[in-house]
């Protein structure tokens, strides 16, 4: 935790906030503050800056706050994403968040499970703690926006194309490409596709061409879904 | 499994090999193949090919293979990576060995707990598996060699600057660095040094740039160490 992350249900008065449950574990047992000592917090969906411990028992704290800060500025990258297995979802959606990205479309694909879109991983109680871990990892204060779309073919031809035409450079990963991500970016919003386990159809492929995105490669080594996406975004920002 | 990765021991005859246990299963489980199917292959230190499925039965699965193409080529950064803990250190060691680095150098540092020095991940049977699985996913067969320097001070002051010497560029993550990763890489060996969770102290961040290591930074967001270095590697080759 590099920031602690509040919202509104947590004020007891007009600067002070009172913390149970994960976050106080998390304050107690890793950070260890003495009554006096500040740390780094932030406004869910607001400004950063800091908390000042005033007392903890055993079950919670209270600390006093002061928020000045913007967080830190959102990313230019925009994914689009094959909803992966449940596990590698959670790894994407922390990637993604920490990295900046600031919009998440996940979409179908044939080589996506159906049962993955059944996951429970999904339900926004689920999702809404994976995304307060990311920011209090990488210290923002801001929820992306999610979206989820559950016919390829649909996505593809009716929602894409406008994406891509509202955007300065759209790419999706493909191992065999020949293009590598160009070294001189444009200025503006960058639309990445990630493809799932086992990657795009050739169909799929060509519909992501059709709708205006380059293919483009990292190089011929397989990567997991997670570090593949890190590696795009590093690259693309 | 993207490469099956056999080794001597696996040879019963000249070009045939007999597999079971782990890889068997994944093959059954995963890919599913039928008798006469093919997939890639490669010998472990050698090159890589096909592996043509003879027969399956409930344990073992026997396979003609047929190596003819070299593995990948090895990327141009070496690692230096303070001792994570030992889940985030199998995640350190997928990503990059999968991402082509070929020697990483384990290094204490202040925020190392001296317990990850004891943990059962070091084991060499331990690590042997975490590397052929890398190797698997990455369709590579060339196993990264691995340092430990258990004393920082020794490391910095011996052992590093000779290191740094005899490479093209040297930098390290710094979260308050100024200076980014330069678009214009040298050719030749880069050396990459990544700290603990909570970063290199003021002391081990002067040591580092004593060695003649540059600082730099991804920017002011906080990454878990497994994503901070697939950025970093994306940045660097």
């Amino acid at each position: 935790m590099n920031l602690l992350l509040v919202d509104n249900n947590d004020f007891t008065s007009q600067d002070e906030v009172t913390i149970s449950g994960r976050r106080f574990l998390q304050l107690k047992e890793t950070i260890k503050p003495e009554c006096g000592d500040t740390l780094r917090a932030g406004l869910l969906g607001g400004l950063t800056g800091v908390a000042t411990l005033l007392k903890m028992d055993d079950s919670t704290a209270t600390l006093r706050v002061e928020f000045n800060t913007p967080p830190p500025p959102p990313g230019n990258v925009e994914l689009i994403c094959a909803l992966p297995r449940p596990q590698t979802f959670r790894k994407v959606l922390h990637c993604a968040v920490t990295m900046g990205v600031k919009k998440i479309r996940f979409i179908h694909a044939r080589k996506v499970e159906k049962s993955y879109w059944q996951s429970s991983m999904l339900r926004p109680e689920e999702i809404d703690i994976e995304l307060r871990l990311a920011l209090e990892q990488c210290g923002d204060t801001v929820f992306p926006q999610l979206e989820y779309h559950n016919r390829f073919k649909i996505f593809a031809e009716d929602v894409l194309p406008e994406i891509v035409k509202g955007s300065a450079l759209s790419v999706f990963g493909h191992p065999r490409a020949v293009e590598t991500i160009p070294s001189e970016l444009p200025a503006g919003t960058i639309q990445l596709a990630v493809g799932p386990e086992g990657g795009f159809t050739d169909y799929e492929n060509m519909m992501l061409e059709k709708a205006g995105m380059l293919p483009v490669t990292l190089g011929n080594r397989v990567l997991r879904t997670e570090f593949a996406l890190a590696a795009l975004l590093a690259k693309l920002s």
